[in-house]
């Protein structure tokens, strides 16, 4: 049967499926059904362009009159680029909205729910409210915190290593879940790493077969030791931002601005400052980085407690070695009770691999 | 509807709740069936005692004549010390044998279905014989070996660490799966671990609340550091062996010999010799040995290749720390393609944490 969780989920899968196209704007999508039959679907496609609710009472026309709405987000009153979606329902005649979750912008919160009340509109709040909140857990964590939603990937064996300890990586996993992890870097607005992924692998760090989105590429370099010919500064496929600390090579500097490329100096002492990249991303409107790094990078981030999520791929193979490297390297923390709880994990299969994704 | 694979599946949870008291014997239950009803039920119990059919056989009395058998393995041909089942069966008028799947063992080895055939009897092999040869992994391995069945257990973070930098390691796993380890201890014949986990954590290595069963506890000492006060040296519960190298201090063993301690020298130059302490073992009736050991004794099973099932429990945390230990140390692979990959792994929740049950 089809129900308010039916039309609710279907919304959601709409909005799911502009991940990585709305930034800095939330995923939100809406369906309008009238006695029984959905009239309109929409969901918000680019920044600057019509919300979801437009687009869906577009489409619904005259329908949309005496009409259920269901939208993932509290629709806005504010006017920004497009207008406020809660006049445009009023006037569409629609009867009642249906509200997953309510928006978390301190120039929305609840004004929305409020307004439409006030028009006399039926409102009903929290149908697949996880489910919404998940979703835009990157704009809810820009709101509140204001810095980028951090999500660190690694694919590692049975126990633990990131490669042997000669330091082999290609390929741990397989190709399902290398395939996976594209659909990752399309999702998100950065992608970062360090230098030393860099220096042992040319890592690209490009959306193979995207036509339109690249994420930005992050090289974290306290000293600038990127080199000069590197792919992610020589194949023009995306823009990178050198990130470095206060001990960096001027010389290498001077050549690197030369060549055009930018570099962006934190105060940090000896380690690029994390807090410093991440409000930067903000400001040039990232919501969302994943951090593809060695155990260092990301031990930097986890024992800064600037993860939000991780997703962990898992070979079934068995590596070994003392001296083999582990995604979570670092200082590590020295007694159990101090441990990283994940405050959830889902497990799943992705071919042959465990996929495991964690929120903080 | 009880059909085949429902009596099979009876017998064979009836051998499998035997486990860790029939050594050196196989699991073996058997299931008689007279016109749909259920008149006999059988499991071996115990080596010297009366075979799964027998058990059966007189459980069902004059009610045989004409029913069906189901057994988990083949019946024996041979003289051994209850008389051979093939005789009893054919003796008590059962019309039909439906067998799991065939014994391994030389002196067995097709010998029962073919005479049970010869007296006329209709005879089916392979209902759940998958299930037959997992349940006798161990027998299995040993007839074909001529070595114990090693299971190797670990508890590790989602990292893959055993322990913080610190080496703080109780306890990474929640109370369900320590149960379960208890479990796992009382399914075998030995526990082996080394002795640094003695000198640690002064590990008893003993099955909690258990009336009867106790698994003989293996150390591995190549120079004999074992402290005399050792709990698994003093505490009475269980059998201790002591396995050491050509290593070993000389004034020690005469210490420990002069308390009534076991020492079983090897010829291994400066580590203990595995495959000796394994052939010691199976002379000693074992036929499953549990490792629960640091990262460096584990690797040593696992780069020789004698490891024939592993069970990890990965606890939903993060350690890190690049000088945290992991459950395989060691040298490792060096090159991905020598990655030791399970022919099977099987995923399931014990609390909290992950379980992995996997095959060699």
């Amino acid at each position: 049967m089809k129900d308010d969780v039916f039309y609710m989920k279907l919304a959601i899968a709409n909005a799911k499926a502009m991940k990585g196209q709305t930034s800095p704007n939330p995923l939100v999508g809406a369906v309008i059904v009238q006695s029984g039959e959905i009239v309109g679907i929409g969901a918000h496609m680019k920044a600057g362009e019509p919300h979801a609710e437009i687009h869906a009472l577009q489409m619904a026309g005259e329908k949309a009159k005496g009409a259920d709405m269901y939208v993932t987000l509290e629709p806005c009153t504010h006017h920004g680029k497009t207008g406020p979606c809660t006049e445009a329902i009023i006037k569409s005649g629609v009867k009642k909205v249906l509200i997953a979750t309510q928006d978390p912008n301190p120039v929305v919160a609840g004004k929305g729910i409020a307004f439409l009340k006030k028009a006399g509109i039926e409102v009903e709040q929290g149908i697949c409210k996880q489910e919404a909140d998940r979703l835009n857990a990157p704009f809810f964590h820009l709101m509140q915190t204001n810095l980028p939603y951090v999500i660190l990937k690694s694919a590692i064996s049975i126990d633990g290593k990131i490669a042997t300890a000669d330091q082999e990586s290609k390929w741990i996993t397989g190709i399902e879940a290398r395939t996976d992890v594209q659909r990752l870097r399309q999702e998100v607005d950065a992608v970062l790493t360090g230098v030393e992924t860099i220096i042992q692998d040319d890592a690209g760090l490009i959306v193979k077969d995207s036509f339109n989105h690249q994420p930005i590429r992050v090289i974290l370099d306290s000293t600038l030791r990127i080199p000069l010919h590197a792919k992610c500064l020589t194949d023009h496929r995306a823009e990178t931002i050198i990130c470095t600390s206060q001990d960096y090579d001027h010389q290498k500097y001077q050549q690197l601005i030369q060549k055009g490329h930018q570099v962006f100096v934190t105060s940090g002492e000896h380690r690029t400052d994390l807090q410093a990249v991440l409000h930067m991303l903000k400001k040039r409107s990232v919501m969302s980085v994943l951090v593809e790094a060695g155990g260092s990078v990301s031990a930097s981030f986890l024992e800064a407690s600037l993860v939000n999520e991780a997703v962990i791929y898992m070979a079934p193979l068995l590596i070994g070695g003392k001296d083999a490297p582990t995604f979570f390297e670092g200082e590590g923390v020295k007694k159990l009770k101090k441990a990283i709880r994940p405050a959830d994990i889902e497990y799943s299969m992705v071919g042959k691999d465990l996929k495991m994704t964690m929120t903080f």
